[in-house]
């Protein structure tokens, strides 16, 4: 998001339309091998950036050694995507923070129909809290 | 965290203590100059983070320009903090997400305390959902 359209958003803020959705997501039953994989971590978060519609600034997924844990994170314009796993369990803990026009949504679809959870909770947190005047 | 003590957590994951708590903190009526500064706010990450006991893997801040916003996030062994500003509203949204034994709420006080928002709210929320058997 450039300057002048995140101070649109703001504005957005301002009258009380809210900054965006917090999705957190708690992935069980994954299979192992995806969740010990930085580089296929790394590329698809990207791809659920990419389908949400953000902007991608910044990755950084660092690997806790073989067949052990990813903790990761996609930085973006309109916030954040990250991820840690914890592939003995099957477990991911996912979560997708995005302000502005894109879409939160279709960055979760992509990242469950990617690691394919035997099943998954998913938490949806309005930011800032909606009782806020600003 | 190493690959033992992080394995170590993992049990206590499994065997149902839960892996941690994330903080959902929006932070209102903060002095802007504090929000558009990512050294600033880099710094008080890390110092967050050390509070709380927590490892610092990686960190990575962005401005958008000149008394503009920050998006930026410190990656930890634990999971992550992540703040993104909105100075020309007084805004920060944060996010403290932390597995292990590490003290996610020092970490909220060294923030709160730093930025000295004229109200804030927080809302917490267990990972993964309490009513996950794994």
């Amino acid at each position: 998001m450039n300057p002048a359209t995140r101070l649109q958003e703001a504005s957005g803020l301002q009258t009380g339309t809210g900054c965006g959705m917090h999705l957190l997501a708690d992935l069980h039953g994954v299979a192992a091998e995806k969740l010990s994989d930085a580089e296929l971590l790394d590329g698809l978060l990207r791809q659920a950036a990419t389908a949400a519609g953000a902007t991608i600034l910044h990755s950084h997924f660092h690997g806790f050694g073989p067949g052990l844990g990813i903790t990761g994170v996609l930085l973006l314009a309109e916030s954040h995507i990250s991820a840690h796993t914890w592939p003995e369990l099957g477990y991911a803990a996912l979560d997708i923070f995005m302000c502005g026009d894109s879409q939160p949504d279709e960055a979760l679809q992509v990242l469950v129909s990617a690691l394919a959870p035997q099943r998954h909770a998913v938490r949806r947190i309005r930011r800032p809290e909606p009782s806020s005047t600003m």
